[in-house]
């Protein structure tokens, strides 16, 4: 990478608003790390999910997000999970939750009632879900395997995937970053940004968006220059999706970039590794096209670690 | 109000995307009105609450969105309902909802657990929260004194609006309209709007934005002439605020406006009436500053209902 994009990173994140408990979630990560050690035993990844928001203003008011549900990030944990993966959930606050995909929106007021006794239960309807999501979450944070960590900002986004792919660096290879999240490719930088709402006066609003620095190239090449890197690129149109996703893989050096057209998402995707491209698509039996995709990238870094030469 | 304003407003819903389920919505709108009748009993509010988002494309990647827990429109909520009110809470997806403003994040994750026994069960700590949350709110729904209709983009929640003021007019001044939504004041016509994800080029990105046609002087003067129309206004610098407010009031004929300030807009408000500007507090013993605030405006509309003749 040039020095350029260095020197531009570098001043995205002078002039970031600081990171809120910032010790407090290098601690926790810090912990979560360690209990991976010695590298060959459990493998660890971690996982991006939902938009990112860009405030327009300091006092923020207005803001731009991107839409993701998160549904994919989400379903990608309980693969990885499943697989015996410890997993680094860093997700969009309000976003799908792992084990909660199935659940109706607020599911608190929509799945339980009161039981005429002063208590309330899960509907006959929803029991069954409710009761796996809860009891899955719940065993997955309590065995040590799962460590969520929740944003809002672009801002808070990047610093927290910082402060993850540097602790990470002691586990070379057997650690994947899985960057499912969608991050706005524009920004308003801090220091620019106004104070106080953006007033409505008469006719239209113009708006100028800087470029927000390519941080994939740190992530690959600075912060976790040993690790498994898979990206995503969405796009409505197919015609420019499989271009770009092959553009990525080459500029960023990505393992994997898993390209997803938006209205085919749920049923296949393609990942365009070193090796060309491959169609992975649900099978009548998977629930979700995230099964496969998982193993096959599962596959894609276990043969990257044993090319790689034995760490154990 | 002026032919223009007619003529862009119309502009406005004709280029609108068609609602979703649009015959289901206008049908539970109608039936929850009718039980309202005859006037003089049971009086209604139409409560809307939380932020609006603006696409900026049509398969929408990209959207412009205004901050808005939906604290104040979940609150009011309780108190309109403890006051005999039927309510209509048009609320912005996944924004607060009336009666689980005390529950953390996520409460399906964060507040129940297993209880050893293939069950779930409220953890200590949460249990009386919960179990309110969860016991008001389908007595409010069962009592057929609340009707909850979600929205997310800006087209949605003007649809809604004139769904429900359209419907609501036979109930003459006793309906009350109160517009706590955080209503973009800018959009992208959806006939300029791009079909395809926007691309990230080279640069930065320069967008224009419309202005969206001033909807609350149709509500006002077309839509419902006689119901108690009260608006917000939220801006972070107080000396913006009381002028915007003041201006509000007489631009559109709001019977009151609601000034808020972003830092102290959960301990005071002020209310700007033709009767001048009256400062609302919460004092020690109140748990919000929408208790007195929903009491002094019952008591505007009972004044304008008096003034207005007997209707029962």
């Amino acid at each position: 990478m040039d020095a350029t994009e260095a020197q531009s990173a570098e001043a995205f994140f002078a002039s970031a608003p600081p990171l809120k408990d910032r010790e407090v979630i290098v601690a926790r990560v810090e912990e979560f790390v360690r209990r991976r050690l010695p590298i060959g035993g459990t493998r660890m990844v971690c996982i991006t999910s939902g938009g990112t928001t860009v405030p327009l203003e300091r006092k923020c008011v207005r803001f731009i997000d991107n839409f993701s549900s998160g549904h994919r990030g989400a379903a990608s944990t309980e693969c990885f999970l499943k697989a015996g993966y410890a997993v680094i959930f860093i997700n969009r606050r309000g976003s799908a939750q792992p084990f909660c995909r199935s659940l109706p929106e607020d599911p608190l007021l929509t799945c339980f009632e009161p039981d005429g006794n002063k208590g309330i239960q899960p509907d006959p309807k929803h029991a069954v879900v409710v009761q796996e999501a809860v009891t899955e979450y719940h065993s997955a944070l309590k065995t040590g395997y799962l460590l969520h960590l929740p944003y809002t900002t672009l801002f808070e986004y990047l610093e927290i995937l910082r402060i993850v792919s540097l602790s990470s660096q002691q586990l070379q290879r057997h650690c994947m970053f899985y960057l499912a999240a969608a991050v706005s490719d524009f920004y308003v930088p801090w220091n620019s940004m106004v104070e106080h709402k953006i007033q409505s006066g008469v006719g239209p609003m113009a708006m100028e968006l800087a470029q927000v620095p390519k941080m994939l190239m740190l992530l690959r090449h600075v912060w976790a220059p040993e690790a498994f890197c898979v990206s995503f690129k969405l796009e409505t149109d197919t015609n420019i999706l499989m271009k770009k996703a092959e553009a990525a893989r080459e500029r960023y050096g990505m393992h994997a970039v898993v390209a997803n057209e938006l209205e085919t998402r749920k049923q296949k995707v393609i990942v365009v590794t070193s090796e060309g491209q491959k169609l992975v698509e649900k099978d009548a039996f998977q629930a979700d096209v995230e099964i496969p995709l998982v193993n096959f990238l599962i596959a894609q870094q276990t043969s990257y670690i044993e090319a790689g030469g034995v760490y154990v």
